[in-house]
Formats: C-alpha cells, structure tokens, sequence
C-alpha cells in the first residue's frame, strides 16, 4: 500500500482552492508555535501494544452523550466549509452522518440548519456568545428546533487571535455573509451588544440550558481547575481544545493539557479533545491519554475539498486505521486503550487524581 | 582499521537485490517510527565501564534454554531467506552453525526443515497459528521431529500491519508458495479456520507444549504484565520484541521496554530482545539493560546476500566487537555487563522489582 | 495581518547603521551562548489559559517603585543610544514618555540628565562604580538633581566580558566622549580610582542611597542567594540580568534564574527581569515566571534607528499584544498571570519557597 | 577581540602535519560517539554567576599533590609529541614549565626522561603495565631517578580500542621506534610478559609505590566504586577519564561521571579529570562540577603545531579566560567554583554523599 491519501490533503487543497482560503484554514495565531506543535504532540505518544489478547471482534463506537457513535470520533466545528467546497456543510454533513458518528456545526456556517439537519447527520450547535446573550437565542432555539442535539460553548475566543498572514484576506474571496445563514433575519453587526461576549463566566452554561433545553458542552478548556468549574456549572463535557492553536499563540498541547483535565473530571463527565489529529495512530494516542472521544477540525475540512466523497474517504481510511491499531494493540474497544500506556490515566480518574 | 564492513550491508543488499525484496526486508509498519528509532535507542546507552579488574579470558557464551551459545545472539525468524540468496536458510544455518549459536526459523520459510536441521545447526521453530490450531499440529511437530528444540510463538501479529511501499509488491518477484514448503501437503489457506489466529492467548502456550513436547517462548512481548501472563502460562522465556518495527507503529522501542520486563521476570525464566541491534556495541547496550541475550533480526538477513560467507562474517565480526567492548569494560562476561549501567537492572529483578 | 514591524528591526538596523554600532548592539560575550539562548527561554514557555472569566477590562498597569506605569514594561540602560540615530536618548526619552513608563538611563550617555529630565519621561540612572567611589558622587547627585528616581546599581560588571568581534571597533565611528558627557568636568580616566570597581559588595548599596538619598536597585541577579544579600543590604527592588549576554557566557538564562529568585524574594520587595524579551508573549512569559515588570534592552535600542517613532511604535505594537495576550489568557491584570503556569511561582513567593 | 587562536589549532593542524598524524590526534574509538559528546557535555553546563564580591585578585593556582601550580590544569600524557613538532616533548616541556605547572610524560614518549626533566618543568610519569609487570620496573625507576614526581597508572587500557580510519596508518609516516626511547635496552616487544597487562588490579598500586616510592594516581576512572576502590588500594589521587574517547565507545562522558565520582571519594583524595576541555568556560564547568584540578590533551599537542610558543601561547589565552571567567563569575579561587552550579558537590563531597 502507497502512503495514505489523507496526506496529500493539503497539497490537494493547495492545488484547488483559493490561496486566501487555504491560507485561512491552515492558520494558527502569531507564530503559529501551538499549531505547529500539535501533531507532533500525539506522534511523540509510544504504546505499550498489549498480547495474547482476543482481538477477533473489535468494538470501535463510543458514547456521545448517551447515543452510540460508530467510530470514536467527530466533526469539530468549522466555517467557510462552502468556501472549500460548493456543497459544503451539506456534503460534510453526509458523509458525516454515513460514517455514523456526530457533526458539530458552526454557530457561522453558511448553511441553513434545517438542510443540514435534513441529511439525517446527528448534529450538535457550535455557540459563540454576543455580549447581549439574548442576541443568540434565536439562533440556538432554531438549530434546537432543527435537531440539534447540543450546544458546544466555544470560551477560549473572547477576542479573535491575531493571525499573520502573507496574502490576501480571505474576505477577498469570500463573502463574509457566508458566516451568518443562520442569524437572526437583519441581525446587526454594529448593533449594542452585538459584539463577541468578553465576559463568559460559568453563569452562561445556565442560562444556556434553559433557553435552549439543551446539554451544554464546554469548548476550549485546558487547565484542570476550569475544568471543574464547568462541571461544577452543570457542562455535560469538557472539550479539551485550543482552537487548533489559533488563539493564544503558546498555549499547551492539548495532548499535553489532556491527562490533567481528565484527572481533574475523573467520573464525572466524558472528556473530549481537539488539535492536530491526523491519523488513526494519533486517534489512538488521544484515547489512551484518556480522551473520550476526539474531534477533527482541518482534516475534515481538507477532505471537503472533493466533497463528500472526500470526507467519507476520510472517515473511513481512519476507521481502517484505528481499527487496525486497536488490534495490534491487543485492544478491543476504546475502553482498553489508556492501558497502552505505562500510567493509565483512567485508573488515575477513577482514583479521582 | 577501516568503517566495519557491516555498515555497508544495506548498500551492498542495494546493489544485489530486486527493489521489492530490499523495501520487504528494511520495511517498518506505517510511517516506520518504531523501525526508525530501534538502533538510535541502543545507541543512547551510555556506560560506565569498570577498571582494575581482570579480563584476560572473556567469555562471550551463554545459556540458551540449557544449552551453551558460544555467543550472546542468535538469529531471528524471518521469511523469504531464499529471495536474499538462493541458498537461504541453508547458508544462514551452516554459518550460524559454525559460530555455535541458534538459528530461529520462521514457519514462513522456503527450505524444508529436514534440510535445515542437516547442516547442524540448533534451530528453533517459529510459529503463527492459524484460527483452527489444529491446521499447525503437522508443521510443528513435523519441526519437533527434525529437531527443534523449542517453538517460539510469536504474539504480536494477530493481523499484519501495514506498511507503506513505494514500489513494486515482492509478490512480483518471489513466489508466494516460498513460504509454505514446510506446511501440510495441499494446506488450503482459503480453508475455514486457515486464516491467522486474532484468539491467541495464554491457553495456546499449554497446548503448544503439548502438541510438540517442546518449550515454548514467547516472542512479541513488550509489557511487564504480559510477561508475566506468560510465565504464569508456563513460557520457557519471554522475547521482547516490536517485530522490528514492522507491526504497530509508535510502539515503543525494545531497548526502553527491555528494563521493565526484565524487573518483572526476575530470576523465574530468561528475557530475550531483538529489534535494531546492529553493532557490538548495541548488543553490550541490551545485555547491560537485562537480556539474557539478543536476537538478530535484519543484520544476518542482509549479510546473507554474501550468502554463507556474509553470515559467518557477521557472526565473526560481531563477536571481536563484543569481546572487545567487554574487555574495555572490564566485564569477564555477560552477567557482569548489568554493571555497566549507574542502576544495575540485575540487581532491581532480582528484588523483583 | 502581516509579520509583525517588530521583526524587522534587526534588518532595519543593518541598513541603517554603521556595520561596528550593528555589532555593537547585538553581541554577546564570548561564543554568544548566553545571548542567543535567551530568547528562546521565554518562547518555550508553555501557557495554560483560563477561560470562562470576564476580560472585558484588562489592565496592563503595574506598581514600579510606588508610582504607576502603564505598561508592565521599562527600558533598560544602554550607552551609544546618539550613535544609533541622532537624537538618542531623547527620542527614547519622548517616546518612553508617551508609553507611560520608565526609562533607565545609562551613567554612560551621549546626553545631558537634564535634558533627558526635560522630556518629561520618568527616569532611574544606572550607575558603575569606580574603584574610588567618590569620583561618581558628582555623577549621582546630578541625576537626582536632575530628577531621577533612582540608582540601578549594574553588579555584573567587575570586569568588561570579552566579545569576539568579526569587524571594526565601534570606536572608529563613534567618539567615547559620548559616553562621559554626565561625568565630572574634566574627569580622567586615567586617575587613580578612576577604574571599575573589582569590589562592589552590600555596603555600596547603604553609601548610594545616602550620598543620593534614592531607593537602590541591584541589576544583574541570578541567584536566590544574592537576591537575599541584596534586600538584607536594603536594596529597593532586584533586577534578575546577565546583561543581554554580555558579561559571562554560559550564564544561565534569566528565563531559568527568575523563578528561583522570586521564590527568595517572597513578598520582600519586587523583582525586574530582562534579558531576550522581544515579544507581547515573552513578556506574558515573564510575567507568569513571576516578575513584577521587564525591562527591554536591545528591542527599544535597535527600534531607535527610527527616532521617536520607531521606539513608540514598539511601545504601541508590544502594548496591543500584550492586551490581546491577556485576554486570550483569560488575565485581567499582570497580577493573574502567574495562574498560566501549572506551578504558580507568586503562590511560592508568598509561602516564602 | 576576533575569535580566540585555539579555535584555529585543528585547521592549523591539518595545513601543517601529515594527514595519518593529524587523523592519529583526533580520533575517537569506534564511531566516535565519546569522543564527539566530550566537549559538548561541558558546554551544557551553565553557571549562576555570583555578584556582590570583591574579585580584584583572582587566584588561579591549585595544589598538585602537595606543590602548588600557578593554573588548574596539567598537560595530560600523550604519545608522538615528536611527530607533531620536531622538539616535541622537549617544546611542551618548556612552555609547561614556564606556565608553572605539571605534564605528564606517557611512558611512550619520543625523548629521553632525563631530557625532558633538564627543562626544569615539574613532571609526573604514566604508566602503561606490562604483563609481567617487572618489565617496566627499569623505566619507572628511571622515570622517578629523573625527577617524575608521581606515577599516573593509565586503567582504562587492557586493549586498545579500535579507531576506523580513513586514511593510512601513522605508522606510515612515523617510526614506531619512536615510542620506546625510555623502554630498557633491547625490550622485546615478543618477550613473554610483554604484552599489555589486562589482569591490572588494585595491587598494582601497591607494587608500583614499593617499586618507585612515589604516589600513584589512577588515570580513567568513571565510576564512583571503582573510585572507592582506588584510594582504599592507595591512590594518591583519582582522575577521571575515558582516554579522550579512544578507549570503549558509548562510555559515558567524564562531564557526566565527574560529580558522582567527587561525591564518593569526598576529601579523602583530589579528583581531575580530563577529556573535552577546550576553553576557559569548560575549564570552569569542571572546577565547578567538582573537579581539583583538570588535565588538556589534544589542546595542548595540537598547538605543539607551533613548538614551544604554540604550547606556551594556549597556555596564556587560557589563564586569561579562566581569569576573566573567575572575575565575571564573582569566584575569587578555585575553591569559590562549586557554588556556580545551583548544587554544590562539594558541599554534597564534604558530607559524603
Ligand atoms: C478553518 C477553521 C474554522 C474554525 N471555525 C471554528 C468555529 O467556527 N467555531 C469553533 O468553535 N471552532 C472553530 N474552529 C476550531 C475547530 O473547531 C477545532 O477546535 C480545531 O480546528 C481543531 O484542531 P485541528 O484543526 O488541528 O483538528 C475552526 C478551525 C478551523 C481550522
Ligand atoms: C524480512 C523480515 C521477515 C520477518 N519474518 C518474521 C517471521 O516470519 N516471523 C517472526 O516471528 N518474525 C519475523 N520477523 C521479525 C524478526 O524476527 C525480528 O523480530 C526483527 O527483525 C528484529 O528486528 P531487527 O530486524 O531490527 O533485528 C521478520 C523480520 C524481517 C525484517
Ligand atoms: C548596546 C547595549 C548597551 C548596554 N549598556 C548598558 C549599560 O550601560 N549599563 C547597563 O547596566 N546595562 C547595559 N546594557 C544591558 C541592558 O541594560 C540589558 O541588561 C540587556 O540589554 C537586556 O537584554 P536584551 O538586550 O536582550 O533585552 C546594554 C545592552 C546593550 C545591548
Ligand atoms: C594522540 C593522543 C595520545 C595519547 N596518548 C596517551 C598515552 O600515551 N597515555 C595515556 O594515559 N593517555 C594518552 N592519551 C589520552 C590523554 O592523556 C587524555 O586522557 C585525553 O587526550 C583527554 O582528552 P582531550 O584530548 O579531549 O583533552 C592520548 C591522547 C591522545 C589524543
């Protein structure tokens, strides 16, 4: 077999869209240090692969809050997918829902929830807050109405991070109306309290679940003590995230953030994790760290470049992957995988370290 | 003194082999980490050599299940010896012969057993098993009967891991049935139950012993826990081993799960390690770690392109190698080479740490 | 948004100045081991941002010596500013000014205190002492005449560390009168005395604050030890330093040094650092290792080829992205900051570690 | 101030000498690991300067055995002296003596004892052992007649480690003869007994000072048993070493050996050390790992290029170096050096650990 398809992703999108585009994409803030270090991060993991285990059948679903996922992983929330691709979150969503696993759509997609909702995909809503909260209500009750199964607070964007670019801004290309399918009709940018909430606090999770009725996930988190306030504030999960390291420039691995949050969570709630995750081996280096559950932001996103057959491909070139390495680990489902480590980081959760 | 000559066996397998049987033989699984970092990581040992002490006579032998190796390696199983050389494992075993240790021969080879054991030499069998473990009944004990002193069962390739080739298939160039001259005569590998066992467990070491009457090593082990599973299973000896490289990927290497295994065999059977060792001073590297001795993987396999004068070669060349390191390190022989290290891993496993 | 100015100030400097006063600015001592590790420190500072807390208002203000500076930043001494543009230190002067914060002027500047003074800006005077301490009273007296706040006593600087330079002396363009235009009339450097002082020790502290009647600073600690010699002396306020990389090469960082320091120090007094920092993010780095403000060298000197401007405009661009760094770490203050790191060196501090 | 002169002594080396020369001072055993990492391992040490003290004189001298040395270093034994410069050990000799400071004679020098000592430089003999040990009594004896004030018995030495090399062997160009001016009359390298020791012992110790009545070091130490060992059996001193890196490859480097030897012979003997030291900067991170004084090698025989004032000028840089070092690092002697690194190992010696 050649090397993986899922590596020329980038070259492929380099060929077809839009340098200000895939510059876009691509980003991470400043210097680029977290972005750069979080693929890395998972490839620096070594298993302790496990033997004389049966392996004849092996169980590669999770639970995603309380319903069954085929693979242990979903879509991580993403704009301008109809900037890669014409069909853009409706092919994502297909081949999404085809891979039997959970889509996390942008509070700024370009496609109307209701058809998203209308490929069957599970989906869950991605939530950035305005300072007057009650602006988004109307968005999040109507993806609640679509079928949204959640909502995913995203806290670590209180200000966008600076990114340095070399070419031109991607809205030379792109109409910025793309972002906002799903606002309030005649929803006003420079309306008060129309700007990004700088002041998120525990309180939002709150008045997030009643207004919409929804569990609500916490997105961006890294540090243990926060992860307890989001639990202590009622999270339904903590997704161990730094933006694909387009916020603060510098900030931790989440591969190296992950086993301190999932420490600090112990029973208490399932843990997810974002950042650089590639390839089935790295999907693998995730869950043995303790991840619940992972999510894919560029590697998606890329894939789109040829549709949705691109992202099934994607889905399941990973599934073969994992699967594999689940077998040659002598795992039969996510669940044995933290013992591919030296120190399991499930043991230390129940122990509540 | 020139570079060794054994530094040139890759260049001069370049030179004389078809490109598909170079890629087979150097292969790693996926992206080749483990493959990669399996000498680098002997290579980091660094010792302390002992001084003031007498090391007129060196004795480089040790105990291989009962019986003296005049050296402290043997040779790992590995197929398509006749793609390398037509005399296959006929030279590798007269050469191995001659330098008084042990040849392991791979289930998978192109010469029948008979032939093999005529040349002299002490030869184990390796066995995969099948899903129906009666299907290998013939094949071992057909080994038994020509005079394998031991089966090595090899546990860590319950499916074959990918790897990613640039050329051609070997299949173009070697014929497949090359590797089945020792198996039942019309052995059907479409029949049910002939496709590799993903069951393997501790209950296949009994029934091995019983089958054949012989020892049973385990060879694929890389975890503390494992290894003792297996004692507890009756192995004669545990055989850390990543299959060099060649099955899961970002396994870690043997030389960093050498000391572990060895502190939890303690004195109960002996630890064998195989996986990117190629120098004398590799080989000093991992019997200062623990082993009890090495086994060689790919150095043999490429020096067979000199057919049985490179293998005699290499044997010769390494052991001036190690009985000179062990002399420059004041050891008189192997077991005093644990001493080397600042924390004697001996001393640890004989606490049963 | 492009690269930041910020970077290309090295490059504008080597259009700009004299290829000796380029050297000058930028050299370390020796092979530069020290000097070209420093920045590094810093940048491999990993933060963890806290999220879910209000940044609506962020405060880059900090306490220097009883009085406010805007930004948690000072510029640090250095001579030959008039060899690097024309107006020299009242350009610093001005824009330091305009930042809100205080400039550290060197006892060897090409321009009068008191024009200096005149510029508004707050200002410390920087001393090196001669052997006959007297021969600097007149210097002293005339700074705080003149209206510094201040004496930065340097300590690393018994000796002039040896640079290895590839070109010209800066002495064939710059006239070293232009470092004595504060000392006595008539000065000779020849006097007896007139040498550096090989001695300093705690008692200099007691003598410069009574001839000057200012609070003493000691620039040029790295050790916890020296911290306390220093306070139990009576020192205002420890500066961790090893000059830029300028006295003794293989200096440890002062990334390295500053947490020791801090825990020593405890709540005692304040602790300065410089030493690398170019960026808003090493300068959040230093924050959370514990510093209660930086000091910047080489940055302001080299944006100095620009005159004012360029100086205020590293004042400006630093300030953004320290306030963008802030928020994004979810700090309000510079007193947050010390919470990025797992280890929270201030908490150390208080607890006297 | 350009780059220092002893950074051109390898160039200068290779314009002046035959290559299997130049090739013969350089080398390392094997692949070179040792001998490459020697001078690195240094370079990673760094300091925590001390400020605050009075460093107006600097006191560089040391006791070497018993009688002061004006530097804390020594010329380590080394052969071919004669094929580097034609007055070879007679040049080092002279300028080793107007240093104020010892060399050691390696017993396979090119110049007669008696020669070297009419220089009037203090001196002390190595010792390689012969099989019958009587052998060498006659050149030890004439060693101590002619003023070697001690005998360093070289351990590290059973065989001689094997070098690849590129180029022809320096026995091309050199007469071997060269090697034994001091030997008896008429040795017989065939003689039985002749042949290097490789049963060295701790007796051999004892036997040497009856023999010669002087102290005896151990020269290649690197391990704190065999250190212990040593002094129980007499030593006068130890000195750690791993023969430049020419002896057993992947021996680890004397920067790493260096303080847990200190810590196990505590006061009861000096420790020196050599291997790597190249500049004043590692010349101090040795003091301050521990060391009682150091011993060059290459250094001094590669600047031997340029005779007696090659020798004599690397001895002048280096006393400035470790001078302006001293100064820059608040030490006022030797004994001042440990406390630069953060763990004192003398203090660590004097209590034993
Ligand atoms: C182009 C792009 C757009 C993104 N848009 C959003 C978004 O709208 N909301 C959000 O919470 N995260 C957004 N993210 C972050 C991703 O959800 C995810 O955290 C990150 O991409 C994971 O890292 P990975 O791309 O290395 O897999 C975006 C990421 C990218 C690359
Ligand atoms: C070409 C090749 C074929 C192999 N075939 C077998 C095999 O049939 N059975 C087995 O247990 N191991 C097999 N191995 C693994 C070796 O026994 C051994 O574990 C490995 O090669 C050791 O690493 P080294 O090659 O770096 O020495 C093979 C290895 C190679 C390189
Ligand atoms: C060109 C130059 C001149 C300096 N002159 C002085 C000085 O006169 N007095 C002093 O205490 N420090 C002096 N320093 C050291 C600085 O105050 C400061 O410690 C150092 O530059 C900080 O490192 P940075 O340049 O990497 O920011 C000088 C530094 C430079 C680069
Ligand atoms: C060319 C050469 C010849 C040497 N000859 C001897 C010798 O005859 N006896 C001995 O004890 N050590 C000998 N040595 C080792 C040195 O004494 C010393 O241990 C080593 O050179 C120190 O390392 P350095 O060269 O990096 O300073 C020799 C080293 C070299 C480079």
């Amino acid at each position: 077999m050649g090397r993986p398809w899922r590596e020329q992703l980038e070259d492929r999108a380099r060929a077809a869209l839009p340098a200000p585009v895939l510059e876009y994409v691509l980003q991470g803030a400043r210097e680029g240090v977290t972005a750069a270090e979080a693929t890395e991060a998972w490839r620096q993991v070594r298993f302790l692969p496990r033997v004389l285990r049966d392996v004849t059948e092996v169980d590669l679903s999770v639970d995603l809050l309380g319903r069954r996922a085929r693979v242990p992983w979903g879509v991580a929330p993403s704009t301008l997918q109809r900037a890669v691709h014409p069909e853009g979150e409706l092919a994502m969503a297909r081949a999404t829902a085809a891979a039997g696993t959970v889509m996390v759509v942008s509070s700024n997609v370009g496609t109307p929830f209701a058809e998203i909702a209308a490929t069957g995909v599970r989906w869950w809503v991605q939530a950035y807050l305005p300072a007057d909260r009650s602006l988004a209500d109307g968005l999040l009750t109507r993806a609640r109405d679509a079928g949204a199964e959640a909502v995913v607070l995203t806290v670590d964007t209180p200000v966008v991070g600076t990114k340095y670019t070399a070419g031109a801004p991607v809205w030379d290309v792109v109409d910025p109306a793309l972002l906002r399918v799903n606002f309030d009709a005649g929803y006003d940018d420079d309306a008060p309290g129309a700007v990004k909430a700088t002041d998120l606090g525990p309180a939002d999770l709150a008045r997030l679940r009643e207004v919409t009725g929804l569990p609500v996930l916490v997105k961006g988190v890294l540090r243990p003590d926060d992860a307890r306030a989001c639990l202590d504030a009622g999270a339904a999960a903590v997704w161990v995230s730094n933006h694909g390291g387009r916020q603060l420039d510098r900030a931790a691995t989440t591969a190296a953030c992950l086993p301190g949050v999932v420490a600090a969570v112990g029973e208490r709630a399932p843990v997810y994790v974002d950042g650089g995750l590639r390839s089935g081996l790295d999907v693998l280096a995730a869950l043995a760290l303790g991840a619940d559950a992972v999510f894919l932001g560029r590697s998606p996103l890329l894939a789109l470049v040829d549709g949705e057959g691109g992202v099934a491909r994607l889905h399941r070139d990973l599934a073969a992957e994992v699967d594999e390495a689940l077998r040659l680990a002598g795992c039969r489902s996510v669940a044995d995988t933290p013992a591919l480590l030296l120190t399991d980081r499930r043991d230390e959760r129940r122990q509540g370290l």
